[in-house]
């Protein structure tokens, strides 16, 4: 299994409209991934480390999939829509990787 | 719900020992904070999104707790612990931060 990391850079000065992100983009990822899509989770940076510091991102979503190849596929046919979509609710660039899940366990 | 995100920036000639990690260190933390943790998932960083790029962080792990302070309430007490076994795989600083959970969906 693999994931996608989107984490957008808590920048100064940065635009990101969490309401629109919640609740506008992602229920369009949603809907539009979801057929390939084995989980979401998304999460709104709260604080780093220090005492009333920044969180080094603003937000982070978490897209799980079989295989790379998995989400190319699910991904590709509606690349157009969900990037253009992005400039609706931030100017910042996300930094995006894939990852390979090697523990997920609950307790 | 909170997650505390510890991501290892992949840092040119970065030492990072993936199988101390995996095999000690993650057990090691498990052990010492599954008592109130809700879940633990950890990600090997694969790529980023252009053909043959290495991805921002080599490794990614997220710790779920009820709250910020159900965290602490763990972590302190083996906090010593915890980040003095960090050189034993890694000479990379983390960049860590709390998020609050919006969405945790599976399908």
């Amino acid at each position: 299994m693999i994931r996608v990391s989107i984490l957008y850079p808590h920048t100064p000065g940065i635009r990101f409209d969490l309401d629109y992100y919640l609740h506008t983009h992602l229920p369009m990822t949603e809907k539009l991934l979801a057929p390939h899509m084995r989980s979401m989770v998304v999460e709104r940076g709260v604080a780093g480390t220090t005492p009333g510091s920044s969180p080094a991102y603003v937000a982070m979503c978490h897209l799980e999939f079989d295989s790379i190849d998995a989400f190319l596929e699910a991904f590709m046919p509606h690349m157009a829509t969900l990037t253009g979509d992005i400039p609706n609710y931030t100017d910042v660039e996300a930094v995006i990787q894939f990852n390979e899940i090697k523990i997920a366990r609950t307790y």
